[in-house]
């Protein structure tokens, strides 16, 4: 019965979250690193003021669907087309580099181990853990320096959404070498199912929303039915075809990015976001981090795990920007923007460690891969930007 | 780890709200009815779609503290304090009518019993139950229909604001004829202690923002200050004081209601009430209704206890109103507008429950109060406001 105890917790994050996104600013940082921070600061690690529960993370999960409604709301159609085949390769070798990255790294700390052993399958799992992109940091980051529209964030945002994809497909892949239950068929089939649908029933809801929004523009309608679709196709992404809610919210939002209200429900929607749901997510991260537990050889090898899983991002998709004509500053870019890992990366780790594969250790070093690429990613995404806008904007 | 389950309920939430928003109002009734109303059809006494839970709860919350933050917001104080004292009358007679309604009731279905006596005691404390009015519902009824900021409007507002605090104040005094431990003289004190403290700490939370404003009109962080404020007062009302979180929002929106960006901050609230919020507390009320252990003779007292409980509302509070001259009809929208019930009347009964005065036969009784009074007030308020609008708006 009681609700209102939330209220407390609430006020305490929008607040901090906005007080340290404007400090942020002030330092010449992006405003997302200051929210970050605040979870940090008012999280379990310093003050304890709030503490990370059920509550929290279900409005962290609505504010990371919001932002990514609206990057879909935003998106330039257009734009994405001439950057799908180069997203793709992005992706593709984004995701095969880390992986090769994880299994060495792995090999290097516990001794070579030949393929087909339980070691190397334990080292191919550590490389899972490092695929897949969380892009809702890059997403806001690019949004504050209005990049988002331009052809490197459009490729980003797109290569980030298919490596989510092939992180799925891969993770099931190296699953089944262990256990045959799991099947990649099936996976790659119900990914393709989900395209599919998204693909036909998105043209039919599009042209339905069009008839709708031409008999009632701008009214508040619109902004909810857009929302509902956000959250029905978020939710059957993750629960029918197996893919993270984000890209089902993302693909409501470019379902509806060519209809004429788009703006509207993109403004509706951030308002939303910017209020309450966004900061909640950025704060959250800040809050589940937790450093009480970790010794000298775990802090080594969760150093090494981090630069691993940065670099061989950067180096891997920035490489396939370099063959794709991007110039050297934009592959840069590229790399940076794919950088980010979030809560897949976690729930990889979880199942590695509920299936026996690999040890509690390794959350240790994910949350500090999450805490160090959610902050350091805006950064630099700031720094090369300030250097070198993008030519088109 | 599932956190990506709530997004189905929501969707269904917000999807039907609207839907059947839209139905009633073709059907000449308040959208609100219509939410109410969808909360009965996919709750789990029709279609079993969403069922009630923490999450929906907290949400809940957050939506009605939303929607008097909005009611406080948009107080014109010169209206106030000119309703102020007959606010204070309505708010009175409001609680003392029902009080010896259900006292009444009670002894006429279980024998006359001395005052004194533990039947006489059980009598009173079923009349408590019938005190406090929850003002959320006919708040957004009014705003529906424009008349929120009219004399009578405000004078609906303030009184069930005020009874909110006397009824406590009642209840308190009402076990404490029984349980010596309980001090209504604490009760009392506290009350007054927040109002102190709202009236000399909310003058100067005013102050500072009125200055903040100046040099940021218009930017994100006076909107999310003021929700934060909202916040603080709703938590720190309930947990400190033992008031309503509601009447520490509305007080909070009164606080702000004069600085410049007042109806910026309004709009910006609103949208994140009308998307999301607002539709969850309404459709909640719908799914919490489950009748099915009710029997004939449980319905007859649960009838004549709604009945009771509506009846002594309009005629305590419209006797007031014709006393301080206002017309008839006026009299009528006042008294119709103090009849909802809502979630104070469950808390009473839960607690009642608890200390083993009354059995849980009673929540079906609240729960018909409470169902029948959120969807009859919003389409009396409509029909009388049609009938005779406020004379001076």
């Amino acid at each position: 019965m009681e609700t209102y105890v939330i209220l407390r917790d609430l006020a305490i994050i929008i607040l901090a979250a906005k007080f340290m996104a404007i400090v942020a600013k002030k330092c010449k940082a992006p405003g997302v690193v200051g929210e970050i921070i605040a979870g940090l600061v008012i999280g379990p690690l310093l003050l304890n003021l709030v503490k990370p529960g059920d509550f929290i993370n279900q409005m962290a999960e609505i504010g990371v669907i919001l932002i990514m409604f609206s990057a879909g709301l935003e998106t330039n159609l257009k734009e994405l087309k001439k950057s799908g085949l180069i997203a793709l390769a992005v992706a593709c070798v984004g995701v095969a580099v880390p992986l090769g990255g994880g299994l060495l790294l792995y090999l290097c700390f516990n001794g070579f181990a030949p393929p087909g052993s339980d070691e190397f399958f334990r080292g191919l799992f550590v490389g899972c853990i490092m695929t897949a992109t969380s892009v809702g940091i890059t997403v806001e980051a690019l949004r504050e320096l209005g990049y988002l529209k331009g052809r490197v964030g459009q490729t980003i945002l797109s290569a980030a959404i298919i490596d989510d994809v092939i992180g799925i497909i891969v993770l099931t892949f190296v699953l089944g070498l262990r256990d045959p239950s799991s099947n990649t068929g099936l996976v790659i089939g119900k990914t393709m199912l989900f395209l599919i649908i998204s693909l036909v029933g998105g043209y039919l809801v599009y042209r339905l929303m069009k008839i709708v929004d031409a008999r009632y523009p701008h009214t508040r309608r619109i902004p909810i039915i857009g929302l509902g679709l956000c959250f029905i196709m978020a939710y059957a992404a993750e629960k029918y075809f197996g893919i993270a809610d984000i890209t089902g919210a993302y693909v409501a939002g470019i379902i509806l990015c060519n209809i004429r209200d788009a703006a509207y429900i993109d403004r509706k929607v951030s308002v939303n976001s910017y209020m309450i749901f966004a900061p909640v997510f950025f704060v959250a991260i800040g809050l589940k981090t937790d450093f009480s537990h970790i010794d000298s050889s775990m802090l080594l090898f969760s150093i090494c795990f981090v630069l691993v899983a940065m670099l061989t991002k950067v180096i891997g998709c920035g490489a396939v920007g370099k063959i794709c004509r991007f110039r050297f500053i934009d592959c840069m870019k590229i790399g940076v923007g794919m950088m980010t890992r979030g809560e897949v990366a976690l729930i990889i780790t979880n199942k590695g460690l509920n299936l026996g594969i690999i040890d509690s250790s390794y959350f240790t070093a994910v949350i500090l891969l999450i805490i160090i690429s959610s902050i350091s990613v805006p950064l630099l995404l700031k720094f090369l930007y300030h250097k070198a806008p993008d030519p088109e904007t």
